[in-house]
């Protein structure tokens, strides 16, 4: 049985997400790629911590000893912020690695530096963990919309601000109390500002924009508004017209223009998103010939994420097609 | 420039929708698949009949002459019922032609059949029309989620019967008065049975029974029950406790055992098909580690079915790749 050697970027909630979801479906795996899937080697930052990895695993916090696993072919990062993840991303390509990345503050930036990359070397590069966790919309977008004209992106795309308008609605709560209870379930972190200012949402609408129209706007020109302003008074007389805040993320491609924003929306019961409650996240895609599409599921969370990065991998060892050249979009090597 | 030389077997709302989107969607077509889609041939019953077809296209009632269109690559099938559909397909892929099918009955019942077919004779089959138009909901399955393992799908894949709820709920009339009007409108078949009672929405049941789970259950096991002795005196007295009736067809996979129903399920707030209004199709698949993820669209129309026939030829041509060998399903071939 060949083996497919990994080594994983990061061992926090997504790290050991995909980690334990290679043990589950170990047997899943083997049947889709006729490969074992080993993890090989874990990098982490304190190697002094406890974790639950078995005895074989080199773990280390040293990037060169990962590099330095022989015969390693793909690389799943699971870190945060731009570097180092982009760095290593490119010099594990270099070395003729396949990669899958959920970091969407990196890809958001160096997405199409990156599938240049993956075209020079010949290798693949993994992204739909970026966008809405375990919602297949990357894919979505890129293979099953390819002779469709797509004009327009409506989308959720952060769960926890979801939650937080949701909850504050039906427990007539002040966007306080049910953040500082988002935080102890977990759904929302010590520093939520990246969540419910409305950054995250930001960085996964860019991605989306460039796979849809080939392109992001200039980002100075998005308008990106949070939703810790709305007060439970307003949240309330909404709800008293039936109507719902939600935290909508949109992009049009208007001729050669993309307009974006991330912004508060008054929905009504017509509105595609109006019904997307709690920590799901949802993307409404409006194309030339399918009409309106949204494809809508957990946007976050260990096993979603697992989900998308496995997925990816499966396609990248399955040789899966090249996906739309047309539109000018530098993505040609992802699945290529 | 190569050309990838197609036939339309019937022109109908979907055969014609497919001849129109193939003109507007031209250019989209030649840069992904570097090669002009040219609809050579038209089957069609009656010849005497005035259609909006360039002069240069065959059209004929007689399938041996399609056949005979030197070096045919595609046929896309937009028949009604069992036969000849099937046997015009077989012949088709005997000949070494790739097939595209929107004719859920006969795949219901000859789909794993064809893919073998397929397989001999080292053709494709694409049959994401069969399912819920435009909603990309087979390859969802086949391809999105190949590493997870699915155990429950509940959808509403009739829009018809979903009109008909939707309507008798909002405006509080009568099944017959609803009916009607949804006949008026183009939304229901002078024949209303087929969709009221269950039987559409059954056959793309066990199509995507036979993709998620690689086998169907028997056929005289699966309960089937329409909508249609639904009174206005029931959904008025759902709506007052804020429920609705949605039809609703499931299949759950337990051990070796699949279930399955289509039937009128009295659905709260909570539950994932209760937003899901009008003729939209939407389809709910709980799944190992994404989670439940929901696929929402325009489940018929010349538009959308054309989407997703023409996505299912982008495939072919771009060789995508084999899909879900585990679960002995028998639908390698499609898209291999």
């Amino acid at each position: 049985m060949t083996v497919i050697k990994a080594a994983l970027l990061g061992f926090g909630t997504v790290g050991k997400g995909v980690y334990d979801a290679v043990q589950t479906h170990r047997q899943e795996l083997k049947t889709l790629l006729g490969a074992e899937v080993e993890i090989a080697g874990v990098l982490i930052k304190d190697v002094k911590k406890e974790r639950n990895i078995e005895k074989h695993v080199l773990v280390t916090d040293c990037f060169d000893d990962i590099l330095q696993i022989p015969g390693l072919d793909v690389v799943f990062e699971a870190i945060v912020g731009e570097e180092p993840g982009f760095s290593y991303l490119q010099r594990a390509m270099e070395q003729g690695c396949d990669v899958v990345t959920a970091n969407k503050v990196m890809f958001a930036k160096h997405g199409a530096q990156l599938l240049d990359i993956a075209r020079e070397y010949g290798v693949k590069v993994g992204y739909e963990a970026t966008v809405a966790g375990g919602v297949p919309i990357i894919r979505t977008i890129a293979q099953q919309l390819q002779v469709n004209k797509i004009g327009r992106i409506q989308a959720i795309l952060n769960g926890t601000s979801n939650y937080i308008l949701t909850e504050m609605r039906k427990r007539d709560s002040e966007f306080q109390e049910v953040l500082q209870q988002a935080q102890e379930l977990g759904y929302a972190e010590a520093d939520p500002a990246n969540d419910v200012e409305g950054n995250d949402a930001f960085c996964k609408l860019m991605i989306l924009s460039q796979l849809a129209f080939g392109s992001q706007p200039e980002w100075k020109n998005v308008q990106v508004e949070g939703i810790s302003r709305i007060t439970l008074e307003q949240v309330q007389a909404a709800k008293e017209k039936g109507l719902r805040y939600k935290h909508v993320a949109e992009a049009i491609k208007e001729g050669d223009e993309i307009r974006a924003s991330v912004r508060p929306v008054l929905t009504s019961a017509n509105h595609p998103l109006y019904s997307i409650e709690g920590v799901d996240n949802a993307i409404v895609i409006e194309s030339s010939l399918a009409g309106t599409v949204t494809v809508q599921g957990p946007g976050a969370g260990s096993g979603p994420t697992a989900s998308a990065m496995l997925e990816d991998m499966a396609h990248i060892f399955q040789g899966a097609p090249a996906t739309h050249p047309e539109k000018n979009r530098k993505k040609a090597a992802a699945y290529a």
